[in-house]
Formats: structure tokens, C-alpha cells, sequence
């Protein structure tokens, strides 16, 4: 990591003399130090400014790292320079920001600032931000850019270079140019790569794909993103209902989707509600919303598992010797249904696993659990001969009773997501903590049951 | 999702007519139809078709997209072609394969498959993949290419892009061109969308970023690749020790490692062994090894807690409804648990938070708890009141016992991620699983310390 290690120094360096030059309010030598970084460091030094002092180095930046970096910053940070800068200021800004970093914006915007905003918009602008805004959410629209290169199939490798160096500037990506014919219809796909690559006076029609993958903009961004990841493209476009090209997602927005949806199965699979904030951003009052409300369904329907348990007082007032396994009983149940159901929830959110695989689940899940279980349940049998006395009977019924629960958890852990899905819930739901809580219940109502067949009670 | 019906459609009928023709051992319109699909369409095609087949259909596509297809196709695929093919065709396949793809492949081959593999390699080509071999797994040098661009700082434009179009055909990207000196030291980076934006007579370390982002061959992959996501990359070079760039990560494989590392994360949080392959094309022998181990700790850790509830059974002779209890205590403290670890495990692995955060996580972590704790008492509190006769007692118990667990079993959650990361132990193993069973055992002994000090027992 020496190389690294250089960078972050580097770095280092940078941000104190950063650090001074805001502190002596020399502005001139800020924007020329600031120049030289990357657009996103910008963006963090930015962040990690005193709040009032944030819009005073932010105008001092150059006009076209500006608009970079303004893309980058949080919402909060983007909301108080707006309301420190002029409506001239605003309306350049508004103009060189692509649709996409705007909407995201005003979505987080105060009514007030948001008409502001608009007024401050070309018309041009103004048209296109609102058709952006009525795409729904999670939706592919609303993570696309209308920032796209066009080329005409009739053009030349020559026109068509022409074309990118003319308009590239502006472009959010000028390697994968997209065919469009009068009626804006998606006709095709060329690559910069294989324009260059070809002789001057070839045709783009001649060497564009006319199979264009593409998505529509109601399609669901996890769809759009998983196309994007299987097919190792970089860019995607979206079109609408007639074909016509509207848009195109960038792989570097399909990268903070993938990481952003992950993160959220991960909270849900957790029992919780998922946030929009890194943890140590976020409020504790927030993070405590998030986590109650499961928590208390849960608690509740754990109550079920009390109630079960107070019906059987009287086994375990003759054989108190019952109770000790409990915890082991309902914790091995409660991991082996997780191991399934995390499995089979993040199968099915990566697409390798589909509603039709229900019975291919079941059927390998029923196979592993008797594979893993028979040797919990020995184990647990031979224990419990060595260590009490006269325990023959009382190591059957936790032997079966692990058998029983280890294999009616795996089959939950491998089912209840895949039926989720089809009664269009969310799979990730279906995770560790509500397997728990149900198989708790259910090794209880299997441990006392052949307690109760098996032993004198 | 109109589009994306009629591309499905489409696929569907080709699929129908490319069966056909490998029924018919058509090949030359076989080969024709193929060449029309993507190449990932082609390897699925090629994966579904009955094993003995598969080599008879390889060997009709063109060169050109049978080196591209092989790339895409499982080890198991792999081999079964390589063993099927002439050496001529082996070696010709061998120039053609990038190296980072014919390391994976040899990584996964029988050793005497390996010999006949390297001995049809050029020299040129085995000195690469010996090199390629001896990166440590998981680290950057393990998933970076060979074949990348490079330029001289002291190029025009023009001579640029002239030698991009001589040499681009072979480079697993054009986009991004990294300039070096004679030593082969990383200088520079340039992107093609700077070189068309420029004239033709510019210079190439004019246009240049000198500060470039990159990462030691030795570095880790997941380091690597959240360097690409935060900083938007489409690929990332990699540097020896001395600075000299020996390769680049490329945005679509950056992707899969960052779909395969949150799998890990996923699989490793539900205490399970990661597993390398998809979960419906797993053993069942071994998705039951990779379960049985930590379900064996787990069991073994939870007779401690049954151990507890042995040592009070003198307790709940007394009185038996402190028993009906245990359940949603135990619940609910593994549920609390297992949401905050599961948010700190997620923003470690996301780089959001470091082992420097430890006091603010546990200061966080405590006012989140008591916030969710003392409404999850109150309900308790009330409902044991209403429930159960005579019971102020117990229910005061039973909410003291909830908050207490519920602080500790947030705490916990909290801090073990760090700590296993600061004793270099994967912070995922503390999820859910293992942090149940400690607050399962935690909450048992919370709970009778409250009942035996303030109940008559």
C-alpha cells in the first residue's frame, strides 16, 4: 500500500494548505490549489468546511469545476449555497448541471427554493427537469442522464468523430454513442472504439449494433443495473414507450445503485427500516424510527413462543432437566433458517434464483438439513448420555426434536422468499430475525410434542 | 418493460433457431446466427447446451468471438473445450485470451490440464501468466488486465490517437490511456474524450492529470474497487513497488467483485463458509459443509445459556411464569443486536466507518437503545398488568430486564464489529448468529439477577 500510502499524504498536505488559505480568506491561491484536485476531493474538503464558510470557497471555485463538484456535494451543502449565490449565479448553474444531479436536488429541496430554482432555469430546462421529476422511483428514469451522444446511421466514421468532438464536451459519456433516426427512435449502438477503429469514410450504420439493449424508464433500476452488470456495459440506454431514446444510465450510477441496494437488503434483512444516510450520519432519533417498528412486531409475535412455552409449565415441572436445551434448540433452528433464507434472498436479488425454483429449493434444502442436522443431533445425544444420568430418553427427544426444527427451518429459511415474492412482498423481509421468531415457535410446539409422545409427563 | 419484453421475445426465438441448427449440425448457419448475438448470449447459449455438444459448437464460432465467448464460460466449460481442441487452436486461443482470464482459468484446471495449457503459450505469454499467478488472492494484481493503453508524455494528439487506432484492437479499453516513461513509470493519465476535445497538435503531458489514482499490485481488491466506485473510475491502474504499471482494473470486473464481496458479506452474516458458486448450482455436500462449522460453534456456545437456565431452575419452580418471558426477552435482545451490527458491519465494508469511530458508535448505540428499549418495556409493562393477576412485580422485572438487554445487546452489536476488525477478524462474523447467542446468554443472566433481587425467591 506504499503508493497509497503517498496519495493519502499527499492529500494530507493539500488539505492544510487548503485549510490556511480558506483561513486567510486568500481566494486567489485557493482557487488555483483547488484547481488542481480532483473534482470529488473538492467536494469532500468542501463538506468538511464550517458551514459559513462553504458557499464562500464554493464561489471561488472555477465555472466548470463548479458545476463537478456542486454534483457531488449532499443535499444540505448544495441547499445553502443556492440560497447564498445570485440569481445569475443560480441560473449558469442551472443551465451546465446535468438533469439528472438537478432532480436529485430539487427532490430534497424546500418548495420555496425549489421555485426559485425554476425560475432561474431555461425553459429548455425547465421542460426537461419536470418530465424527470414524474418518473417514479427506483425506477430506471430516475436514475438516468439526457446527457447522451447521438449520431445518425447515414453519417461517416468522419461526421461522426466530427460530431463527438463538437458536442462531447457536455456529454456525460462520449464511448458508447447511440443511433437515433428523425423520430428520436433507438436505431442502434456504435462504440467510440469502433469508430476509431474503422477507416474514415465507413458508415455508422455499417458498424453499429442494431441489437441495443435497453430498458424502458418505468423499468425498476435494479433491473436496469443488473443488465448493466451482466452484460459489463457502460453505459445503458432507456427509452420510452415508443422507442424513443430518453435517456442513458452511466455505469458509475449503476455502481452507487448496486452498492445502495445491497445496503438496503442488508438493513431489511436486519429488521429494519432502510435509511438514505451513512450510520454516522444519521440521527438517533432516525436510526431509532428505523429499528423500532420491527422490533415490536417481533417482540409481539414472540409472545406466541412465551404462550407456547407457559402451556407446557407442568413438563417441565416433572422433568426440569427440559428446559436447559431449549436455547440450543431454538438458537440452532433460528441460524440454520437464517444460512437458508440469506442464501436464497440474495440468489434471488442478484437473479440467479427465480419464483419457478421454489421446488428446487425445497427439495436441496430438505437434503442439506438432513446432512447437517443428523450430526448436531449425534453430537447432542452423546453429550447428554455422558453428562446426566438415566438421559437415554430425555438425548431421543433432543436428538429428533434438532432434526425436526434444523430441517423445518431450513425449508422456511429456502420458502417463505420465494412465496414472499410471489405475494409481491419483499424477499429480503424473510430474513433472519422473522425466521427466528417463527421457527422459535415451531421448535418449541416439535420439542414438547415428542417430549410429551416419548417420555412419562 | 414493454422493450425488454420484445428483446426476451426475440432472444426466445433465437434460441429456438440456434437449437435447431445444433439438432441439424447446420454449423455454417449456426456460426451465421451466432455471430449476430452478444457474446454473453452466446456463452449462456453455449452452458445450456448438453455437454458432448459444447465443444462441436465452440469450435464453429468465428475466431474473433470464440476468444470472447471462452472468456465468459464457466471453469467446467473451459476445461471440457480445452480438452477437446488441437493444439493449434489451444495456442491461437492463448494469444487471443487476455491474461487476467486465462489465470482465472488455469486457477481452476487439474494440473496436468495446466502443463498442456502452457506448454501451447508463447513464451511472451507464459512469463505473463506466471507473474499473473503469483498475486495473492483477493488482492488487486489477482483482478487486474494486462492489455491496457499506454502513451508517451511527449505525443501530439494526432500521434495519440493514431497509435490508440493501431493498437486499440487488443486493449481491453481504449478509453482511459496511461502514459509512461521509459521505465514503464505510471506519469499520467488521459482519457480519450480529452484527446478528441483537443487539437490535433497538443501535447499529450498538456493534457495529462499527473496526479493519478492508483493502487499496488499487492493492494486488496475490495480497496481497489471502492476507490473506482467513490471516485466514479472506469478503471483503475495498478503499480509494482517501483511505480511501474503493470495493469488495470476494469469497471466491469470491478462490478463483479463488488457484487461478490457483498455476497460474502451476506453469506459470512449468516454464518456460513462464503461459497464460490451461484446457490442453485451448489452441491448440497458442500452448502452442507459450508453450514455445519458454525452451526456446531453456535450449538456448542448455546449450551452455555441453557447452563443459565439450569442454574435457575430453583427460580422458576417458584414461579413458573418468569419462564413465559424468556422467549421475547431473548428475541428482542438478539433482534436489537443484530440490527446495530448489521448497519456497522455494512458501513465498515462501505469505508464509512473506521476503527477510530469505536466511541462514537458506542455513544450512538446507547441513546438509540434507550430510546427503543423504554417504549418496548412500557407495552411489556402494561401488558403483563393486564394479563396476569398480581403481576406489578414480575412486569417491572421483566421491562428493567428488557432495557438493560436491549442497551447491552445494541452496545455489543455496536462495538464487536470494530474490535474483530482492530484483532484482524472479519468484522462480518459478528452478526446476527453469533451476537444472538452472546446476548442469549447476556439476557438470562440480566434477567434472574433482576427476578432474584427484587422477587421473593
Amino acid at each position: 500500500m506504499m503508493r497509497k500510502g503517498v496519495i493519502l499524504l499527499a492529500k494530507k498536505v493539500n488539505e492544510a494548505k487548503l485549510g490556511l488559505l480558506t483561513g486567510q480568506r486568500n481566494y486567489r491561491a485557493l482557487r488555483a490549489a483547488l484547481a488542481e484536485l480532483n473534482d470529488i476531493d473538492v467536494a469532500h474538503f468542501l463538506e468538511d468546511l464550517p458551514e459559513e464558510q462553504q458557499p464562500l470557497v464554493f464561489r471561488t471555485l472555477e465555472k466548470d469545476q463548479a458545476m463537478e463538484v456542486f454534483a457531488e456535494l449532499e443535499a444540505e451543502t448544495q441547499q445553502r449555497i443556492i440560497e447564498r449565490i445570485t440569481d445569475r449565479e443560480l441560473s449558469a448553474l442551472m443551465e451546465d448541471l446535468s438533469v439528472d444531479d438537478a432532480v436529485d436536488m430539487l427532490e430534497e429541496m424546500p418548495a420555496t427554493l425549489v421555485k426559485r430554482v425554476l425560475q432561474n432555469a431555461s425553459p429548455e430546462t425547465r421542460v426537461l427537469i419536470n418530465q424527470f421529476l414524474r418518473y417514479p422511483e427506483n425506477s430506471a428514469g430516475s436514475i438516468m442522464t439526457a446527457e447522451f451522444t447521438d449520431l445518425r446511421r447515414t453519417m461517416t466514421v468522419e461526421d461522426a468523430i466530427k460530431r463527438i468532438r463538437r458536442v462531447g464536451e457536455d456529454r456525460e459519456t462520449i464511448y458508447t454513442c447511440y443511433v437515433m433516426d428523425d423520430q428520436r427512435h433507438l436505431d442502434g449502438v456504435v462504440t467510440v472504439k469502433d469508430l476509431l477503429l474503422a477507416q474514415d469514410g465507413e458508415k455508422v450504420e455499417d458498424l453499429m449494433e442494431p441489437d441495443v439493449i435497453s430498458v424502458q424508464t418505468t423499468s425498476d433500476q435494479e433491473a436496469a443495473v443488473r443488465l448493466m452488470a451482466e452484460y459489463g456495459l457502460i453505459s445503458l440506454p432507456v427509452v420510452d414507450r415508443e422507442n424513443r431514446l430518453v435517456g442513458i444510465v452511466t455505469v458509475d450510477d449503476a455502481v452507487d445503485v448496486l452498492q445502495e441496494e445491497a445496503t438496503e437488503d442488508f438493513e431489511k434483512m436486519a429488521a429494519m427500516v432502510p435509511s438514505d444516510k451513512p450510520y454516522l450520519k444519521s440521527g438517533v432519533l432516525s436510526l431509532a424510527k428505523n429499528r423500532i417498528l420491527w422490533l415490536l412486531i417481533l417482540m409481539v409475535s414472540s409472545m406466541l413462543t412465551g404462550a407456547i412455552l407457559g402451556r407446557y409449565e407442568a413438563a417441565f415441572e416433572v422433568i426440569p432437566l427440559l428446559v436447559t436445551f431449549i436455547p440450543m434448540l431454538t438458537g440452532t433452528g433460528g441460524n440454520a433458517g437464517s444460512q437458508s433464507s440469506a442464501m436464497v434472498i440474495r440468489g434471488m436479488s442478484l437473479g440467479e434464483i427465480h419464483s419457478r425454483d421454489l421446488g428446487a429449493v425445497l427439495f436441496k434444502e430438505v437434503r442439506v438439513s438432513l446432512m447437517v442436522a443428523v450430526p448436531l443431533a449425534l453430537v447432542n445425544y452423546l453429550r447428554i448420555l455422558i453428562m446426566y444420568e438415566d438421559s437415554a430418553m430425555v438425548g431421543l427427544v433432543v436428538s429428533l426434536a434438532m432434526v425436526c426444527t434444523v430441517t423445518l427451518a431450513n425449508s422456511l429459511g429456502g420458502i417463505l422468499p420465494i412465496l414472499a415474492k410471489l405475494l409481491r412482498i419483499d424477499p429480503a423481509l424473510m430474513a433472519a430475525p422473522l425466521i427466528t421468531t417463527i421457527v422459535d415457535a415451531c421448535s418449541l410446539l416439535i420439542y414438547f410434542g415428542i417430549a410429551v409422545s416419548l417420555l412419562p409427563l
